[in-house]
C-alpha cells in the first residue's frame, strides 16, 4: 500500500488512521484517475480497496455503503464530480447520479454541488474542460482538508463541552453507528471527541452500540476503538437500557446524517431510542456534526425524508466473512423464515427538546434552538465563505 | 413423527401448534423413558428434536436455550425430576442442577420444586421408588395441562384488556422475544394475546423485534407469525423507536420471566427501553405472565438476579444455517474484531411505574402495586394449590 501511495503521488494521507488504508483518496495511476475507497462492508474481516473508475461505479459503492458516514459522504460526493470531469463524462449527469445515491445525507448533495459549482465557474471562466477538471479536483481536495480540519475542532468544542457538564471526568461515555476516521477526512464527529477524551486521560469506557442491522458499530467503532487503544464494550442496541438503569453511562454522543432547521436530527436508527432514554435517565445527549449537516432548507424533523432500506438487511445477515455462502434474496444467511417482511428505515429523527447540546466545528449551540443554529450557520457561513 | 407419537402412547399433543414437533413432550420408547424437546437453537433452518436421556442433558439444553421461554422452562424443570426418577438418578442432585441452569427464570426453580415435592410425598408415603416416579411424572404432566390452562385464560384476560384500553380495535401491537407455544405448554404468554386477537379479526399488525443477540424475535416470533396467518413485520429492535415516534404502536405486549413482589419485572434484554418509549409516546406496556412467574420472596426490581450470558453471542452470529462453518470462540462467525469484550444482559428489570398492567390467568393487576399483586397471588394461591 505504502509503494501504491508513493507510485500516485498521494498527498492526503491521513495521520492516526485506524487502517492501513485511508476512508477515501485520489488516485493517478497511468490507466486514468480513479477514487479508492476502503471497502467498509468487508471490515474488520478484511482491508480491501475499492477502486471506482467513474461515477456510476462510486454511486453504487455509496448504496451499498462501502463507503459510507455523512462528512465522507459529501468527500466521496465531490471526488466523484472530479472524476467525472476528469474523464470526460458527463459532469451534470455524474452530479445528479451521486446527490441520489442516499437521500437523507445532506453532506452528500452538498459536497457534489460545491465540486459542480467550481467545475461551473472554471468552465466558464476559461472555457478549458481540462483546467475545469483541475479546479473541480482541487475543491474536493479543499473540502477533504476542510473536513480534517472541522474534526480537530469539533473534538476540541466537545471535550470542553464534555468536561464542563462532566467535571468529575472518567466519562463513560456511550455511542452508536460508526463517527471515526471511516466517516471523515480527518478524525470523524461524535468518535473525535471520545478520542480526544482517551488522549487526555479523561475517557474511562466506550459503550459500543452494535447498531443493527449493518452492525456498524461492531464492525468499525469497535475496530477503531481496538486500534486506538480505547478503553471500549461491545453491546446489543437493545441493551444500552440497562446500562442507563444501572447508572453506567455518563453521557451519549451521536453524529448526524442531517440537521433540519429547528435542530431535529436524523442519525441512524436507534438513536432517537438513545435519546429518549437518555432522558428519562436525566444523562446528556450530545449531537456532533459538521455544520455542513445543518440544512437551513429543510424546515423541521417531519420535512427529512427517511431513507426505507431493504428489508433482507433486517432478515438476513452479511456477516464479512461469510459472504459468498448465503443463500438468501439479498446474498447474505437467512435469520427469519423466508419472506418475512421487514421494517427498515435507515435512520431515525430525534426532536431538538431532547438534544442537550450540537456541537460543530464553530461551536456548541445549547439549548438547541433554530435561533441558536440560524445564528451559528451565519458565521460559519462567513468562514466557509472563505475557506 | 406422528408415528413415533404413536408408538410412544403419547397424550398431551397440543393442537394449533406453529410447528410440527411439540416444544416438550414425555417419550417412553423401548430404551427408556426421554424428554424429547424441540431444538429452538435450530429453528426456523429446521425443526429437530433432541431426546434428553438425563438431567444434564436436560441442563445443557436449558443452557443452550434449546429449550426457553418462562412458563416452558417451568414444565422442563418438572419433566427433568420425573426424568431422573423413572430412570433412578439421584432425584435431588438432579432437581439442584436444573433448578441451577437459569438464575432468573423463576417457572424453572418452581417447576422443579413442584416435581420434587410429589416425588418426596410419594415416597414418603409409599416407600416405593416406583411409585414415587410415578406420582412424579404425574405432577410434571399437571403442570403442563395447567400452563396451556393458563395460556388460554391469559389470552382473554388480555384480548379484554386491549379492547378496553383501544376500543377502536385494529391493534397494532409491538411485541419483544417469542412469547407463543414455544415457551409454554400451550399457545403462551404475550403471543397467545396477540394471537386471540388476530382470531377475532381485531390484530392490525403484530410488530416484530427481532431480539438481539439470539434473535427470538426473527427466528421464532416471525415462525409462529407467519404459520397462524397473521399479519406481521419484523424490525431491528432500535427501529421501535421511530414506530412510536410515527404514532404505529397501539399498545406493547411482553412476558416476563421473573417479577417481583413490588410489580417490577425481568424480562428479556430489550424490554426496558421499550417501556420508556411506551410511556413518552403514551402507549399502553402491558405484561402477559402466569401467576407463577411473581415471585414474592424477591422484594423488588434491585434484588432480581440478572444472568450475565457469554459476550460470544454479540460477537459472533449463531446462524442456523451457518452451524459447523464459523470460527469464533462461541462457534458463530464473527462479527466485531477478535477480542472485543462484549456487555450481554439476558434481561432487564422494568419498574412497576412504567407498566400499564399484568395480565396473569388469574386475572388483570392495574396499576401494578405490591398490593395489587400480593392480592392477586392470594387468590391464585387457592386456586394453584386445588390443582
Amino acid at each position: 500500500m505504502a509503494d501504491q501511495y508513493a507510485q500516485t503521488g498521494e498527498d492526503n494521507r491521513p495521520t492516526d488512521r485506524p487502517t492501513d488504508i485511508p476512508a477515501i483518496r485520489w488516485g493517478e495511476p497511468p490507466e486514468g484517475p480513479v477514487v479508492v475507497l476502503l471497502d467498509q462492508t468487508r471490515l474488520p474481516a478484511e482491508e480491501a480497496e475499492l477502486v471506482c473508475t467513474d461515477a456510476p461505479a462510486l454511486v453504487e459503492a455509496i448504496r451499498t455503503l462501502a463507503v459510507r458516514g455523512a462528512p465522507l459522504l459529501g468527500i466521496a460526493g465531490a471526488y466523484g464530480v472530479a472524476l467525472a470531469a476528469a474523464r470526460g463524462f458527463d459532469v451534470d449527469e455524474a452530479a445528479t447520479a451521486l446527490a441520489g445515491a442516499r437521500p437523507t445525507a445532506v453532506n452528500l448533495s452538498l459536497g457534489v454541488r460545491r465540486a459542480l459549482a467550481a467545475h461551473r465557474d472554471a468552465l466558464a471562466a476559461t472555457g478549458d474542460p481540462g483546467r475545469a477538471a483541475t479546479a473541480t479536483l482541487d475543491a474536493a481536495r479543499r473540502l477533504h482538508r476542510e473536513d480534517a480540519e472541522a474534526s480537530r475542532r469539533m473534538a476540541g468544542h466537545g471535550l470542553a463541552l464534555l468536561d464542563e457538564l462532566l467535571p468529575g471526568g472518567g466519562h463513560r461515555i456511550l455511542t452508536h453507528c460508526n463517527t471515526g476516521s471511516l466517516v471523515s477526512g480527518g478524525e470523524g464527529t461524535a468518535f473525535a471527541v471520545a478520542l480526544a477524551a482517551h488522549r487526555e486521560g479523561r475517557l474511562r469506557r466506550l459503550w459500543v452500540d452494535e447498531t443493527r442491522p449493518l452492525l456498524q458499530g461492531a464492525r468499525l467503532t469497535a475496530y477503531e476503538a481496538a486500534r486506538s487503544g480505547m478503553a471500549y464494550t461491545l453491546l446489543t442496541d437493545n441493551a444500552a437500557g440497562s446500562l442507563f438503569s444501572a447508572g453506567e453511562v455518563d453521557a451519549v454522543l451521536i453524529g448526524a446524517d442531517r440537521i433540519a432547521a429547528d435542530g431535529s436530527v436524523a442519525n441512524k436508527v436507534g438513536s432517537y431510542p438513545l435519546a429518549v432514554l437518555a432522558r428519562y435517565h436525566h444523562v446528556p445527549f450530545i449531537v456532533v456534526a459538521p455544520v455542513t449537516t445543518v440544512d437551513p432548507d429543510t424546515a423541521d424533523g417531519a420535512s427529512i425524508e427517511v431513507e426505507q432500506r431493504a428489508g433482507f438487511e433486517v432478515t438476513e445477515i452479511a456477516a464479512p466473512q461469510a459472504s459468498g455462502t448465503g443463500a438468501g434474496a439479498g446474498g447474505g444467511v437467512p435469520l427469519a423464515p423466508l419472506g418475512t417482511q421487514a421494517y427498515n428505515p435507515a435512520f431515525d429523527v430525534t426532536p431538538p427538546e431532547l438534544i442537550t447540546a450540537i456541537v460543530t466545528e464553530e461551536g456548541v449551540v445549547s439549548p438547541v434552538t433554530g435561533q441558536g443554529l440560524a445564528e451559528l450557520c451565519a458565521r460559519a457561513g462567513g468562514g466557509v465563505g472563505a475557506g
